[in-house]
Order: C-alpha cells, then structure tokens, then sequence
C-alpha cells in the first residue's frame, strides 16, 4: 500500500451519529494507520467528539453542514432537494477525486440513488447492486444484490455475476471464486427466466469466471461457492431471513443458560468458548455492505451498527482501494464484449 | 375427535424409506392413539418392520405396490407414468374417501403434481401452496408458498393469505391470526408489482382477514405476524436460507464447546441447558410442509428426516383433519367472492 488512504464519511448518517461515525473512525486507525478522512456534518457535534480523540484528529478534517438525508426520505426526494447534506457532500468528494471511497450508515435508498448519479456506473453496468459478506461454515461468503434491484433480468444477473468475482478476486485475493445463481434447485429447468437465462449465458463459455451453477439457500450458509448472485428482492430476504434466524439462536441460547444454577455454571466455564461463538458470527464483523458497479466507492454500514461495526465498514472501503477492485472490474469489463442480443418485437 | 383417523402413508419416500416411515407411524400412535394407517409399498420390506411393531400392526392396512416415484422423477413424468407408485396410490386412498389424509417423504414435485391432478383444487383456489411452521422468538409462524409457485401473481398471493389464515384459525386455534406479506420495506411502494397488488387488495376491506401489512425477511425468526405469505420462489429461499443459517450456529456452537478442557467442563454442566436449547430449534419438531389449496389433506415430510420427524410430519395431517381445516377453507371461499377485476388487453 503506497500513501494514504482518504475515505469521506457522512457523520450525520445512522442511528447513533455522529458519536458512532467518530469513534468509529478512530478505531479504524487502528488497522489502518495511514487513513485519513474527510468528515461531513455539523461542526457543533463533530468537533467535541474529535476534539476527545487525538488519533482521529490529527487525520480529521471537518466540513461543516448544517443539513441531512433523514432516515424517510425517499431517494428521489433525497437527490433532488439537498445538495448540501453530508451524504450528498461525502459522496461528492469521492466523484471529484478529494477522496477515494465514501462510507455513510444513513438512509440506504438515498444513498444508492445520490452514488449512482454523482459517480455513475462503470461503462457495461446498467445497474449498481448492493453486496455483503455472509459468514459460512468455510469462511465467507459474497451476496448481491441485496436490494438495489427488486426486479432483473438476465443480464442484470451476469453483470452481477461479473461484478461478484472481480470483487472476490480483488479483495478476498481468491484467485477463481466460484460463482453461484441463487435457484430453488439445482437442475436447469428450475426457477425463472430471468435465472435461467443467466445461466444459460454463464454456461456459455463467453464470460471468463467460474460458474458452479445453482445453488440454494442454505448453501448461503455452507459457503459452497464464493460469490452467490440473486435479484434484490430474493437477496434483501435472505438477509433478513438470516439476520433473524441468528437472532432467534442466539436469544433461545442465552434463555437456555439462564434457565437453571447448573446452565449459569456451565455458562461460567464455558465463558471463553461462548465467546469466541459470539465473536465468529458477530455481526459487526460483517458490517459494510459495498456498492458496486460504481465509478468510485461507496459502502453503506448497518444504521443500528456501534463503533467496531462502522470501524468494520471503513475498513471495507479501505480494502477495496487497497486492492484495486475498480481497476480489475473495469479490466473485465472491457475484456468481455458480448452484448446480450437485443430483444426482438413478439410477432403482432 | 370422534371416531378414528386414516392417513395413506406413502412408505418408500424418503431417503431412509419403509424403517423411517413405519418407526415413524409407530412413534404417531403415542399422540394420536386413534389412527389408523393405510400403508403403500414393497410388502417383503414393510412387513417384517410392522411384524416387529406390535403397535402399528394393530392398525395398518398393508397395500402391495413395487412400482415407486424416484427421487430425480420429474413431476410431470411421475403423474403421467406411474399409475401404481406407492405415491399415486396412498393419494389416491384420499381422493377416493378411504384417508383423511397422506403423508408422503419423496420427489416433493411430485406429490405436488399428483395430489393436484388427483385430489383437485378448492373452487376458488388458482394453485396450491406449499406452508410449514417456523420457529420464532414468540412461538410458532406459518409461511407459504415454500415452492410450489416460483411466480405469482397478486391474486395468487392474496389466495395464499386467505389458505393461510384459515390454517392458522383451524389448526393453531388463532382467533383473529395476523397475516403479513413479506417483501423488502415495509413503505407501501416498495417491492414489485405482485406484492403491492395484493397488498392493495388485502387492505381493501373485502377479504376477511387481519392484514398486518408488509413484514421483512428478520419478521420470520421475530414472529411479527402469524402469517407470512410469498412466491414460491422467495419462500424457498428464505425456509433454505434459514435452515442453513440454523446449521452455520449449531456447528459454530459445538465447536466452541469442544475447544478447550474449560468449554467441555461447562459443556457437562450445562447440558440440560443445551439440550433444551436444541429441542426447540429442532428442525424435526418442524417437520411436516401442508399442501394448502387442495380438496384433501396432504401434507411432505423431509426426505432426509427420521422417524420422531416423521411422525411430526404425521401429527401435522391428523391436526388438520381433527381441527377441520378443509371445512373452515371452503367455508371462508365461498364467503368471499370478490373475483380480481379480468386483465384488459392492451391497446395495440
């Protein structure tokens, strides 16, 4: 890694701003020592924060704004009216090049409508999507879209197919993922069109990654390919379907331990192995859900997230500059040239 | 429940076909002590379990078939080849009024597509859905589709939540169950245009049930609604992905436990604990997808599951006879008769 690193953070974004974003800045520095930031929001609430964290303020710098995307506004609301929120200024430093990746836990349509017009999407992208770790009993997992794209096509699911593995490729430093279609089986004849179209052309030969063909839901968990392409419909759902399942174990968990003398001295000495359980499915760790597709970089973090789960989402834009994901995307996109062919008029 | 109830027992479904099945049938009779068991499949292999089960023998008729649907049949070949499957006859035994019910562990595709040909679908019912219980932090949900449809329409999805509140009202005695559509927001402009649709209609007054509104994919572990209604497609995805979130905790769980001397000492006392804690999230209690929408009971267990979960999947049959749910069904369709407005053809 040569120089620094600059990441825009929207202060104002999430639950608990601008304390979490500060903070959580702060122990981003951490690992990544040669950050520096470029911190958007109001100075009244900024400064003071800052002020109590040397670290940070010494790699800080601090342009004030009185306004902010509020947490209902809709994206088109959001992009039209506020050309001075600290989402619209964080993203704006990245799209002039002051900065090299934006970071916000605020209002996530907002956020992808105001990246997609101030960055753009990369020449052969017709649509950005939204993707995460998942863990998974080999390690991790990368899921998109989670919810960029309730509705797409087959060539929308290549794209993101494409878009997967260069991610795979660039910051996992896996060197073939194994890219898998999210179906509701593995034969060919099973799912929509849209899914099987993909496939098809995945199939294909044209489209230089490592297809392994459908895979289902609970393959999410097993981690049997590296990256799993889905619409965002059926990706926003697995999500939450699995956020809310590690809830309900966790909660009946804890219930079970506290129920009896004997659990809670159980509990006592298996301390340190519960811990470790919690660490490794921790979902701060996977905090940071990137957006790509983009001319530049921006991630979203959890709004509900604490200071290790947005330090987390820093250190996703950070690894995504670190490891060049935009020019290895932008490599395979000029590469590949295989338009899908264009769609005939039905016969009237 | 007056008089006893007969379930056909398709016996050679399932990966541990007939020794699950009829342990299975045994295990059924500790609950329900009145049922009665018509048995389908290879008499050299069934006989010999039954002769060993004294329980079961008292109550099972025994019907000879060699002839089975294959686990990679497809449907449409195993509706139109097999006229002598253990499949096909145990559905057949419903549809001619000689069972309540059938309990089948095989080709899922399958039975949906012989029950559909033999057992028909409910005046007002445009296709079947398949549904099962979750487990949540409040008790129980029921999801359906989990399958049978991969698209649906507005009015599939609203005949989905009138199947499902009559389950719930019948078979978990809901008064007044709360039926959500699931979907990514809960803003009434998000998702695609099947949700909104019958999200609009279900809102509309006319269809006679609690609608809670949309519900996301961390809804089902929370247990917001006691009905959550979507395509097969997300439905399947969201039961397989939280099936393998479920794996991804209990195998991180038992690793920490046996990961130092400390860990297996707690493991010992607290035990009691863990197993308590297993036992609620176990997926054989959960054992048992009802086939709704049909003009008989039919209901798919696991192929992968054992006996106890096979007679879970069994008890879930005689529930829905003893509690009436085809009555409370038809009673609620012929109530409601507000058809969907006929699609207009475009101007050309």
């Amino acid at each position: 890694m040569s120089g620094t690193i600059t990441i825009a953070l929207d202060a104002m974004g999430g639950d608990r701003a601008p304390e979490v974003v500060i903070r959580g800045a702060d122990l981003a520095l951490e690992r990544h020592p040669d950050a520096q930031f470029l911190v958007f929001g109001a100075q009244e609430r900024i400064a003071p924060l800052v002020a109590q964290l040397p670290r940070v303020a010494k790699v800080a710098t601090l342009h004030h704004t009185s306004e902010m995307v509020q947490n209902d506004d809709k994206p088109s609301q959001a992009l039209r009216a506020g050309r001075n929120t600290s989402m619209r200024l964080a993203i704006e430093a990245v799209a002039e090049g002051r900065a090299d990746g934006v970071v916000s836990a605020g209002n996530t349509g907002a956020l992808m409508a105001i990246a997609k017009f101030a960055l753009k999407t990369l020449p052969g992208i017709d649509r950005p999507a939204i993707a995460t770790f998942f863990p998974t009993l080999r390690g991790e997992t990368v899921m998109l879209d989670l919810g960029a794209n309730v509705e797409c096509d087959a060539e929308n699911l290549v794209q993101f197919a494409l878009m997967g593995d260069a991610f795979a490729r660039s910051v996992l430093g896996i060197v073939e993922p194994t890219v898998g279609l999210l179906n509701v089986g593995s034969e060919d004849l099973k799912g929509n069109d849209a899914v099987r179209g993909a496939a098809a052309r995945l199939r294909g030969g044209l489209i230089p990654l490592r297809f392994h063909g459908f895979v289902e839901g609970d393959d999410i968990g097993a981690g049997t390919v590296d990256v799993i392409v889905t619409d965002g419909f059926t990706g926003n759902v697995a999500l939450k379907t699995a956020e809310g399942t590690a809830r309900l174990f966790t909660h009946a968990l804890r219930t079970s331990f506290e129920h009896s003398p004997m659990a809670k001295i159980g509990a006592l000495f298996a301390r340190g192995a519960l811990r470790k359980f919690r660490e490794r499915l921790d979902p701060r760790r996977y905090n940071g859900a990137m957006f790509l597709g983009l001319r530049g970089i921006a991630v979203k973090s959890h709004g509900g997230t604490d200071a290790f789960g947005f330090a987390n989402a820093i250190g996703v834009a950070i690894d995504m500059k670190v490891n060049g994901f935009l020019e290895k995307i932008r490599a395979d996109l000029t590469r590949i040239n295989v338009p899908m062919p264009a769609p005939q008029p039905a016969a009237l």
